[in-house]
C-alpha cells in the first residue's frame, strides 16, 4: 500500500474555524486569530498529523462590518516566522499581495523565512481582491482585475530573479584565504520592466528549497493562466469532482503549453469539514454553528465580496437582487458563483446571504464518509490534495483524530514526512537557477 | 544598592561580531548572519543576562564589495518574529526603513510582533542611508537627506495613528450577545498628508505595549529633531562622555520644547567591547582581529559610506583625499566624522580606511576597566544605557560572563527583569491613544 500515490494536505489557520460567527460557539477560542498559544497548538497538532503545510490567508482592508477574525489577526509573515522555530517539518505558507508591496522586500522576507525554517516557506500570491485596499496604501485607485494579474506576473518574475541572486554554493567562507564568496556565483538581476525596476542582488543567499514554493489562489481565467506560468501549487475551490478534474487538466494543459511539465504543479482544493458520529450528528453540529449567524451579519459578510455593497437596503425575502456587474473587480470568481447559484436555485437574499456566510462543509458526515469523499476526489484525478479547515471550532481536531488514521490505513496518506523541506514533501523538483540554466549565458560570466 | 538608578543594555545581533573580517577568526561562526542556531543561542544568552533587548540593524542594497555579513543575512522582522517564541522577556528591536516601505504594512508587522511576543517589539526607524537602495525599489532616485526625514516624520505619525485604531478594551467578544467589539472603540485614521494617504483602521488590535517602542538611529540634526518628536529611544554613537552628555541634554531639551517630558526618552550609546585578562591581553585580542582586515577590503568598506566611492584609485599612503561633499546624502554623521578625524590627525588613506574598518572598541581592557568605563558614562549622565556588540567573535560572551556580574554587584544592573514588556523594562509610560487623549474629540464619538 505504501507505493500508492499519496494525497497531500494543508491546514488553514484562521481564527476559531467554522463560519464567521463560530467564535460564539461554546467550544471556540474566541480570540483565536490573535492568540499565539492557539496558533502554536494548531501548528504542532497539524505537524504531528504530518500535514504538508500550514496556510494563512490575508487581507489588507477592513471596515467595522468585516467578519470578526479579520478585524484583529496576526500578519502572516510574522506569524509563520514565529512558528518556524517551534515546528520542525511542516511547511509554512503565507499569503501576500503583489498589488501593495515591494518585490525586493517580499523576496527577502520569504527567503529569510525559508532559511529560518530550514526550507519550509511558501508564498501564496494574491492580487488583493478588496477595492478598499488602495485607501490604506496611498493609491488613487485599486488596479482593475486583469491589470492586477499583469502586475503579479512581472512581480513574481522579479522575485524569482532575486531568489536566484546567489548560486547554491556561492558562499565559500574560506577563513585562510579570506574569500567569503565566489564572485562568479553572484548574479545581478538588473530588471527594468513595465511596473518594476529592480537591480538586485538580494541580500539573502539561495534558500534551502532553492526558492520558496509559490502558491496561487485565484480561480479566474487570468489567475489560472498566471498559475500555469509561475506557480508550484494552486489553492482553488471547485464545486464537484468533475469541475475540479476539468480545472486541474486545464491548468496542466496550460503548463505544458508554457514549456513546463504537467507534474510541476500541485492542485489543492480548499475544503471545510464537519465530522460526526453519524450523518445526523454532523448535521446537528452544522446547525449548531450555523445558528450563531444573524441575518444582519450575513448581509455584511455578503457585502464584503461585492465591494462592500449594502445589502440591508433590500427585502431579505425577495429574490436575490440584480446588482449588475458589482464584484467584477473584486472577488470575481466567488461573486460569479454566488450570483449563479442564487439565479439557478431561485434563492432569496436571506437564503443566499446565509448560504454564503455559513456554507455547508464540502465534506460532511462520519469520518468514513469524509475519508470516502476525499479518496474519491483524489483517485478520480480531481485534485492532488486538500487544504482543510474545520467547519466548527472542533472539526479540525476531529479530522486529525478520526479521518487521518483512516486515510493512513488506506495507504492514501503518509505516516512520516518524506523530507525536511516543503518542496520535498510536495514531491516537487529543485528549481534551476535562471542564471545558470542550460542555454542561458550568465551575466557574471560575460562581465 | 538596589534603589540606585540602573543602566539598560541592548545586544546587537550582527554576524560573527567584531570587524568586517572577523568571520575569519578561528573562534568565529563564519555563517552567523544566516545561521538561526547561532542567533537563537545569542538571544537566549542575552536573555539569561537580563539584557533589555536584541537589536538588529538592516540595509537595502548590496554590491559585491559590501561587507560579508551584509551579503547574506536574515531580514529583521522575520528573524525577530522567529525568536519571539523561543524567548520570554527580552525585547526585540528591528530596523526598518521609512523610505522604501508602506506604513500600513509596517504598522501591521510590528503590531503583530508585539502580540506574538507579549509586548516586546521595538522598531528602529531609519531612512536608508544607501543611495543605491532606490535601484531595488523601482525609484528614479534616492530622496535627499532632509526630505527623507520629512517623509519619516509623516510616516511614523501614520503608523502611530494606525496603532491607535483600536482601544485597549475594544474587543468584547461576548458569546451570548454576539458582540465582538465595541464600535465606539474603533477609530479610523483617515490620514491625507503630503507623502501618504492611509485610511485605516489597522487589522490588528492594540498591542500589549500600547504600541511598539520606537527607536531612532540617525545622529544628524534632522535625526535628533525627529527623535525628539517621535521616538521612545535613540541609538547613537558619541566619541566622549562629554559629547554624549551634550547630545542627551540637547535631545531632552527638544523633547520639552515639543511638549514631551525629558524622561520620555532613553538614549543608548552603541558600543563595542573587548575584554582581556589584562589591558595587554585585550590589545592582543584586538590586534588578532584587526589583522584579518586587508587594505583592499578596508577601502571597499570605506567606500560604502561614501556612495560606493572607489578609494582604490588613490595612493593609500598619501593623506586622506579631498572628496568634497561625497557622503552628505548617505551616512551623513558618519562620513563627517571620518573626514574630520582624518583631517585632525593627519591620517593617510590607509590609516583612515583601517581605522574605519576595524575601529578600536569603545570599551577596552579588563572586565573591571570596561565596567568602570560604563559606570562613568552612565553616572555622569552621558547615557541611559548601551547597545553592545563584541569587538571580537567571543567578546560578547566575555561581556556577559565577566562584565555583567560586576555591574550587578555594583547595583548598576538588574538581576531580574522588572516587567514582561520592553516598555516596562525600559521604564517608559504606557502611551495614550490619540483618539481618546484628553482634549481630543474622537471621530467615533462624533460620527
Amino acid at each position: 500500500m505504501s507505493q500508492k500515490k499519496q494525497l497531500r494536505l494543508g491546514a488553514i489557520i484562521q481564527g476559531a474555524s467554522g463560519n464567521m460567527s463560530a467564535w460564539r460557539h461554546p467550544d471556540a477560542v474566541s480570540d483565536a486569530s490573535i492568540n499565539i498559544q492557539f496558533c502554536q497548538q494548531l501548528a504542532q497538532r497539524a505537524e504531528q498529523a504530518k500535514f504538508d503545510f500550514l496556510f494563512v490567508a490575508d487581507g489588507l482592508y477592513i471596515t467595522e462590518k468585516s467578519i470578526p477574525h479579520f478585524l484583529n489577526r496576526f500578519e502572516p509573515i510574522t506569524l509563520l516566522s514565529a512558528l518556524s522555530l517551534v515546528t520542525q517539518k511542516i511547511g509554512l505558507v503565507a499569503t501576500l499581495s503583489t498589488s501593495y508591496s515591494e518585490p525586493f522586500t517580499v523576496a527577502r522576507q520569504f527567503a529569510s523565512l525559508d532559511h529560518l525554517s530550514g526550507g519550509r516557506a511558501g508564498w501564496n500570491v494574491v492580487t488583493s481582491p478588496l477595492e478598499g485596499s488602495a485607501k490604506n496604501f496611498s493609491r488613487d485607485k485599486h488596479p482593475e482585475h486583469d491589470e492586477r494579474y499583469r502586475i503579479a506576473s512581472e512581480y513574481v518574475s522579479v522575485v524569482k530573479g532575486l531568489w536566484d541572486s546567489w548560486e547554491k554554493d556561492a558562499f565559500v567562507r574560506n577563513k585562510t584565504t579570506g574569500q567569503f564568496f565566489a564572485p562568479q556565483k553572484l548574479h545581478t538581476l538588473n530588471h527594468h520592466g513595465k511596473y518594476f525596476s529592480v537591480q538586485g542582488p538580494l541580500n539573502v543567499g539561495r534558500s534551502p528549497q532553492g526558492r520558496p514554493i509559490v502558491f496561487q489562489a485565484g480561480a479566474s481565467e487570468q489567475g489560472k493562466a498566471f498559475a500555469a506560468e509561475a506557480a508550484d501549487a494552486i489553492y482553488t475551490r471547485q464545486e464537484t469532482p468533475e469541475l475540479a478534474r476539468a480545472f486541474r487538466l486545464d491548468v496542466q494543459r496550460q503548463l505544458v503549453e508554457n514549456g513546463r511539465d504537467a507534474e510541476d504543479i500541485r492542485v489543492f482544493q480548499g475544503i471545510s469539514v464537519i465530522i460526526g458520529d453519524s450523518p445526523a450528528d454532523a448535521e446537528r453540529k452544522y446547525q449548531e454553528t450555523a445558528q450563531l449567524v444573524t441575518l444582519e451579519s450575513a448581509l455584511d459578510y455578503l457585502g464584503r465580496y461585492f465591494e462592500h455593497h449594502d445589502f440591508a437596503q433590500y427585502d431579505p425575502d425577495a429574490l436575490f437582487p440584480d446588482i449588475g456587474d458589482l464584484g467584477q473587480n473584486s472577488f470575481r470568481s466567488t461573486t460569479d458563483e454566488i450570483k449563479r447559484n442564487a439565479r439557478e436555485h431561485g434563492l432569496t437574499l436571506r437564503q443566499a446571504a446565509l448560504e454564503a456566510a455559513t456554507p455547508r462543509p464540502t465534506f460532511f458526515g462520519t469520518a468514513e464518509n469524509v475519508a470516502d469523499g476525499l479518496e474519491h476526489w483524489f483517485t478520480s484525478g480531481a485534485t492532488d490534495g486538500f487544504i482543510v479547515r474545520g467547519g466548527t471550532p472542533t472539526a479540525f481536531d476531529d479530522f486529525i483524530d478520526r479521518v487521518i488514521p483512516i486515510l493512513q490505513a488506506r495507504g492514501l496518506y503518509r505516516t512520516e514526512y518524506e523530507a525536511g523541506t516543503l518542496r520535498g514533501n510536495l514531491g516537487l523538483r529543485e528549481p534551476e537557477n535562471q542564471f545558470t540554466a542550460k542555454g542561458v549565458h550568465s551575466d557574471a560570466l560575460t562581465a
